[in-house]
C-alpha cells in the first residue's frame, strides 16, 4: 500500500532487520513509543490455543499506563508452553529498559512460525538497536509496519483525521496478514495509535464495533490463527478530548474507517488470490443472521474457486447462502453479481453468462449482493477467490 | 469400487444413458423396482434452497408402499420453480406407469446441474427403456449406480448380509458425490435397500441414526448441497422380520456399515484428491462437541493443503481445533498423526519431522488422532486433502 498516511502526535516507530527472519533486507523487529502514557484497549483472537503475546497482553490491557508495544515476526511464540511466557515477559522487559519505562507498561505482538521458542539473544540484541532508531516520520512508520510483516507482499497502513475547535486528531493504523484469516477475528495483527484523548471505557467499546464491522468480517481461509490482536492506543497528544457526542461520533468514525481499510487490504493480500470478493448482503432481520449468511458464501471453495475461474455461478453462491443456517425463502432472494441480477424469484435470470463472465475477468474486484427480505439490516464482508498458487503456497513444505 | 456385493431379494435395477449427459457411453438415468410394496424412509438436505425431487420425495415419505426409484444425473431440477415441481411429479408419474404402480409409489432422486429444466422428452423416452431392461444381477445394480453419477470416478455400491432363523437379510446401497461435500448431509445421493422387514418408525430412526454416524461425518469441502438425499427401501422379500432385538440390532450395524463404507467411498474419491483424511477425535464429552472440532480440522484449507504437500503441520490442525467453540485446554490434547505423536502437554514433541512426511507421502490415507481429556465420546470423521487438482476442476469455466 503505496499511500500517504497522517502520524499522530506523541508517537515514535522503528523497524529493522535483528535476526529472526532469513533474509537480512527484511524487517522482523519493530517498536511503536508513546511520548506520554497512553489508554491501550485490545480485541484478541478466540482460539483455545493462544500465544503467550496474546495472554500477556490481555492481562495488562485495559490499562492508562501503556507507553511501548514491540513486535516481532518470523515467529509466533506460540505453543510454546511456560518458556514462551517468561521469554514475552522478558521480551517486554527489555523493551520497557530500552525505552525507559516501567516494566508494565509494554505490550508485546509476535507473529510468524509457532511451536519454536524465540531467538532471545538475537531479540535482546536487537531491542536497544531499534529503540535508538525510534522517529516520527513516514520512513520510520514504514519500517515499523515492516517489522509485523509475514507472508504479506506490502506493508499495511492506513489513517483519518477529524477536526475539533481549532485542533486536529488523527488515527493510524498498521496491520499485517494474508492466509490464515478467518473471523473471529481474522488471524492478523493490527496496532491503532491515535494522539485523541480518549477514556478507557470508551476506547474498548469504539475499539469493539470498529473490530465487528471490518476485522470480523473478513476470511481468506477461514482459519482463525492462535495470535489474532488488535491494540488499540490513545495518547491525547492532540489536545483533541472527545468531550460532545459529535466528537465521540467522529472517532468512531475515523477508527472504524481506518479498520476498514486495513481489513480490506488484507484480503487484498490474500495468498494466491486473483480477485478481491466483497459481498454486500442485505435485507437481513439481524447482524448476525447477515453474517452467517456472508460467511457461508466467503468460506465456500466452490464459491471461491468460481470466481479464480470468472465462472457466474450463481447457484453455489445461493446455495452456500443456504446452508448458513438462515431461514429465508429461496424465492425471496436476489442476487446481484457485478451488477447484474443473476438469480430472482426462486429461478436463475436470463443473464449473459459471456458477459458476466468477462466482466469478472476484467477487474480485480468481484461484487456479489445477495438480498434477503427479512429485514432492513446489511453487512458487508471480504474475501478473496481460490487459486491453486493459494494451494501450492500452503502445501509448499521441505524436511 | 471394482467389489462384490449381495443384492437383497424383491428388487430390480436397470440404468441406461437417455441423452441428458453428452457421452452416450454415461448413463443418465436409472430405476430401482421392488417387486412388492415396500417401506421408505429419507432423509434430506438442510439446505434452504432445496430441489424439486427433494420436495416431492419429502413429501411422500415416510411410506408403507413406496414400489419404484426413478434417478437421473446431468440435472439436478433444483431453483426451477413450479415448472420444475411439475417435472419432477411428471416423471415419478412415468416411472410409475411404466412398472405399473400407482403413481405416489415413486420416488424421484436427480442430480447435476442446476438452474436449467429437465428435457422432458429425453426423460419420458427413457423411462419405458430403462423399465424394459430392470434385473437383479450384479450387471443392472451396476448400471443404476452409473446412471447416478456425476462428477465421481467409480460406482459406490456396498453390501452387508446377516441370519435369522434359517434366513438371510441383505443391505445394499448405491450412492454418488465427489464434491460440494459438507455436512448436514453432504451433498450426495445414496440409496438402500433391504429384503429385511422392518417397520416405518423403526426404519426412519435406525436410517436417521445411520446417517449421522457416516454421512454427516465427511466433508470434502464443507459445501451442503441443494440435492442431498439418503432413501432406504425395506420390502421383507427375505422373510427376515426384526422380531427381536438382537435383529435389530443387526440390522442397524448392517445399515450403518453399509453406510460408512458408502460415505467413505465418497470421500476417496474427492475431486482432485492425493489423500482420504481419517479423524477420529476422541476424549469428548458429546458427539455434538466431538462433531464440531472434526468440522473445523476438516474444513479448514490450511489443514487440507498441509496434507497434500506431506507437512506434518500439528499447528495448523490444533489451531482449528481451537476454533471449533470447544472449551478445551490446549495442555490436555494429544494430536497423533499416522501413529506419531506430534503434540502434547501444550507444545510440539521432539518428533522425526521427515519421517512422519514420508509417512504422509507413501499412504494414500492420513490418519490424524485427537484426544481431548474432556469425557469418553469418539468420532469418526473423513476429509480429502485440498489439491491445484480440486482448484482446476472448479475453477473450469467456459461459456
Amino acid at each position: 500500500m503505496h499511500n500517504t498516511f497522517s502520524i499522530p502526535a506523541g508517537f515514535q516507530f522503528a523497524g529493522l532487520h535483528c535476526g529472526l527472519k532469513q533474509n537480512a533486507t527484511r524487517q522482523d523487529l519493530a517498536l511503536i513509543l508513546s511520548e506520554r502514557a497512553a489508554v491501550a484497549v485490545g480485541a484478541y483472537t478466540q482460539n483455545r490455543v493462544f500465544a503467550a503475546p496474546v495472554a500477556l497482553d490481555r492481562a495488562r490491557t485495559p490499562t492508562e499506563g501503556a507507553r511501548v508495544v514491540v513486535i516481532n515476526s518470523g515467529n509466533a511464540n506460540a505453543c510454546t508452553g511456560k518458556r514462551g511466557m517468561r521469554d514475552a515477559e522478558q521480551m517486554a522487559r527489555l523493551a520497557a529498559e530500552a525505552v525507559g519505562v516501567a516494566e508494565d507498561a509494554a505490550l508485546v505482538l509476535s507473529t510468524g512460525i509457532i511451536g519454536e521458542f524465540l531467538p532471545m539473544e538475537k531479540i535482546a540484541q536487537g531491542i536497544p538497536r531499534v529503540a535508538a532508531v525510534l522517529d516520527s516520520d513516514e520512513a520510520s512508520v514504514t519500517s515499523a509496519a515492516r517489522g509485523m510483516m509475514t507472508t504479506d507482499t506490502v506493508e499495511k497502513i492506513a489513517s483519518r483525521k477529524f477536526q475539533a475547535s481549532g485542533h486536529e486528531a488523527c488515527v493510524l493504523g498498521l496491520a499485517k496478514g494474508a492466509a490464515m484469516i478467518g473471523p473471529n477475528m481474522a488471524t492478523m495483527l493490527a496496532l491503532v495509535t491515535t494522539d485523541a484523548a480518549v477514556e478507557t471505557e470508551f476506547a474498548q467499546e469504539a475499539l469493539r464495533e470498529a473490530v465487528q464491522e471490518t476485522f470480523n468480517c473478513i476470511s481468506v481461509d477461514g482459519h482463525m490463527s492462535t495470535n489474532d490482536t488488535v491494540l488499540l492506543l490513545a495518547n491525547g497528544a492532540s489536545g483533541v478530548e472527545l468531550t460532545t457526542e459529535e466528537l465521540r461520533s467522529q472517532f468512531r468514525r475515523a477508527l472504524r474507517e481506518v479498520c476498514a481499510d486495513l481489513a480490506r487490504a488484507i484480503v487484498e493480500d490474500a495468498e494466491g488470490a486473483s480477485h478481491l470478493i466483497t459481498l454486500d448482503i442485505t435485507g437481513c432481520a439481524s447482524r448476525d443472521e447477515a453474517h452467517r449468511v456472508a460467511r457461508a458464501i466467503a468460506e465456500s471453495p466452490l464459491v471461491k474457486t468460481a470466481v479464480c475461474g470468472a465462472d457466474p455461478n450463481w447457484g453455489r453462491i445461493v446455495s452456500a447462502a443456504g446452508y448458513a443456517g438462515v431461514p429465508f425463502d429461496p424465492n425471496e432472494v436476489v442476487l446481484t453479481l457485478n451488477g447484474e441480477t443473476l438469480y430472482e424469484h426462486g429461478t436463475p435470470t436470463d443473464f449473459d453468462a459471456a458477459a458476466v463472465s468477462q466482466s469478472i475477468r476484467d477487474r480485480r474486484e468481484t461484487h456479489i449482493e445477495l438480498r434477503l427480505s427479512r429485514g432492513n439490516v446489511s453487512l458487508r464482508f471480504w474475501t478473496a477467490d481460490l487459486t491453486a498458487e493459494y494451494v501450492r503456497l500452503n502445501a509448499d513444505y521441505h524436511t
